[in-house]
């Protein structure tokens, strides 16, 4: 195809990037061998090191190179807020929106019978060993509003109460700048029944 | 940001690619992480010895490990041909398209003296001393239809008329399944002027 093979096979290779297709990837190849070799330099060296030391946290299984991420052992998070999420990149989104102050437990993943995500897979025995504990008191469910993502909430729910734990669920309605007539029959019945007093 | 360093590094790396911004990248990072570690492995050893080992053909200035690229080197092609381009990305399109058996010129640019880009870095010494091998019969400009690329089409016409050898340059005009209300004026009028016997 191309006058290198070792062309060919990074073209190849970075096709394992999501979204990224034969064109795309034949872009970038030629981007960085053109004009950007000390970036590609950096990229490989730190994708192999991440690669290597990145696992997940014992505590809260989020992606970290220590055994237990710097989040789970600092001092100055309220450990009587439990936040569950379904992978880092929600805890990332909290952590940039919002003040939250509390702890996280990534779940790495959603209820999913037919993918063979369990609750096994999902750390779930993890979660109720951590509430068993007796710290935390609200669980904060920040599962997508799937229908997965629903079925999740609902398990997690359950295993609050059986550890006598307060659980809680972000709330759903209108989005900030959405405009009614453009938002989907689920959101705005979501709203209409939970809406709040002024 | 993220509570791994690493991870952080990574993302901030990824972003040499073209296209790729902050919320690409993060996304690149967890898909690779969660789901394909074998192929960002793959990825940066890969990108690791393409920066290291693929440079310049010194023949036509493509990309290649070897000194000479097997393009050049091949016994097969057409010697009497040489096909001008601007970029590596250029000749594999012409490559996957035609049924062009002749060599290539690789310019690795266009005429842009804004940018630095004169007839020293497109390499056309390398090529003037080509033609003067008295090799190539006819050299086929296939410099993109921009103006910058029209500038370089101009002086590589020069080039080869003060050599003696034929110029020739892809033709413009309607693409195949263009509608004509659709197709902007320049290449309507140039496809008019440029029509042909039926």
């Amino acid at each position: 195809m191309s006058s290198s093979p070792l062309l060919s096979e990074l073209i190849e290779a970075l096709r394992c990037l999501p979204g990224v297709g034969a064109k795309t990837a034949q872009r970038m190849a030629f981007h960085m061998l053109e004009r950007d070799r000390n970036g590609a330099r950096r990229l490989a060296e730190r994708l192999a090191v991440a690669v290597e030391r990145i696992g997940n946290c014992a505590r809260c299984r989020t992606f970290s190179e220590e055994a237990v991420c710097a989040l789970c052992a600092s001092q100055t998070r309220d450990r009587s807020l439990l936040c569950v999420v379904e992978t880092p990149i929600d805890q990332l989104a909290i952590e940039q929106a919002t003040g939250y102050r509390g702890q996280y437990f990534v779940l790495l993943g959603r209820l999913s019978p037919l993918d063979g995500m369990g609750p096994r897979e999902l750390g779930l025995d993890l979660l109720a060993q951590r509430l068993a504990e007796g710290e935390v008191h609200e669980l904060i469910v920040a599962t997508n509003p799937t229908v997965e993502g629903e079925a999740t909430a609902h398990m997690l729910a359950q295993l609050a109460h059986a550890a006598g734990v307060r659980a809680s669920r972000l709330a759903h309605g209108v989005p900030l700048g959405g405009e009614l007539e453009f938002i989907d029959r689920g959101t705005l019945a979501h709203a209409f029944g939970g809406r709040q007093a002024l």
